[in-house]
């Protein structure tokens, strides 16, 4: 999977391996990134579909306090890398959404971007997203897409397309709030109606 | 997956992060690769069976123009990468096909020399050619196999067994030439009485 | 899956590319090792069960010759990666299973270690593991274990809860035998009404 990583990866981007605990206060809404990876979209030639397509999932599924924070770059591996550290470290994100760049397309390195700042992969999401993608359309097979861990933050990459997100979260979303649990992260809370997270009894 | 990478893919075999584009004459066939690793078959002590398995598939399936290029190599990770090099660079396969080399015996290399020259992994190929062998015997767990891109071609790794390769074939080949349109490679076509070539609408 | 290893992994236990061959006394049991991880336990602070899961299960299946290798050690990176270099070279493990460290809290680094000390990934296992395990538990996708091997040692690892490794375990034991045997190491046999050993005809 990282095979780029050998070559790719500033050392001054590694996640570090015991970082400082962030303690946010409890009233203050979690701060949630959304990614947006593509070149034609962020110079203005292009209404990107995916952030809204994430931010309404989001709306809709999560009941407790959130906040988005949006960003719309270009398909460049260095600026998202530089995006997701400063979503992650600086911003306070115990999770982020991508969208986009996740193809065989030569622009396409929003994976690689995501596993260059990511100490530990979570190979089971990328697995399980392509799975129910698959039952769709037969090019599901062509994602590349991955989520993997910066520390105490969850990075998920999701397709460009509306209905292809919502298929992916929908595969995957009932995991998340346990997976921020473990990494002692703000609290999440699902409308049941929606998605029921799962949380195993200790 | 990359972890042999590190210490084992040497700077001048990887893949220059923007190549010059290919643009082969429109009716030059398409070349696409096929490599052959086995000690035994290329110092002519046995008969591969794998390498004419693929060229049939191949020629059964797709009913636009191609040409085969064929190499059979020994179990060797350095002569095996070199030669996906020059079937990918020089020759200008927009698809090469392995076989051998997958499993877990000590020579069993073909999936890290694969990994030492690709810039980005595929990992829904791997996945979904498990899935469909696990299907007829549980020690397709066994199977290393992956597929990853190389600037614009794409490489996948197939097993040895002729009954093998078809099935894992057959598992992705729908969405092989939509690939090699996102890479801008040469349009494959396929027999729909065989493969249904999937491309989605734009 | 690597990405750590760039950074992460002195060269001093890396794998050899072609090791001095072990031929132990066909008289003499196959070592296996099993290795908890677990801070808690290896301070004495909580017994362990995932240990004696595995000991139980193994005991159960197999019906050769056979003796456990156990250690308990803390969630750290390098302790694990050196004991289980010498489970593999010293003590002449062909499989080694551990249990524990492969969630995604921040302590949970067992999956790096093993990438760390191992030449070749199997990523079938990680993923018929966690395909099983879905069937039980949304919160499967969460499991990062992976399988690997160094030199001619299988090292698979499983979650630390014992209905998890029984899960597991049933999920791939049946492709373990031959595995093994395809890297010319102790032959295993199992109980067939528990785990028929799936050994293709030559």
């Amino acid at each position: 999977m990282a095979m780029t990583l050998a070559r790719g990866a500033a050392p001054s981007i590694n996640a570090r391996p015991f970082p400082v605990r962030r303690t946010p206060p409890v009233t203050q809404p979690a701060p949630i990134g959304i990614l947006v990876s593509s070149d034609r979209a962020s110079a203005g030639l292009y209404e990107d579909r995916g952030g809204p397509a994430i931010l309404a999932y989001l709306t809709e599924v999560l009941t407790s306090p959130w906040q988005p924070v949006l960003r719309v770059v270009p398909d460049d591996r260095e600026i998202i890398a530089r995006t997701l550290i400063e979503m992650a470290d600086t911003l306070g994100c115990a999770l982020i959404l991508t969208t986009g760049g996740t193809g065989p397309a030569l622009r396409d390195v929003t994976v690689e971007a995501t596993l260059d700042v990511c100490d530990r992969p979570m190979p089971g999401f990328g697995e399980a997203m392509r799975t129910a993608s698959l039952r769709e359309v037969p090019t599901a097979i062509l994602s590349r897409q991955e989520a993997a861990l910066r520390n105490r933050t969850l990075i998920i990459n999701l397709p460009g397309k509306p209905s292809a997100i919502k298929t992916c979260l929908d595969a995957v979303f009932a995991a998340v709030p346990y997976c921020i649990d473990l990494m002692d992260g703000p609290r999440l809370e699902t409308d049941p109606a929606r998605i029921v997270a799962f949380r195993p009894r200790a």
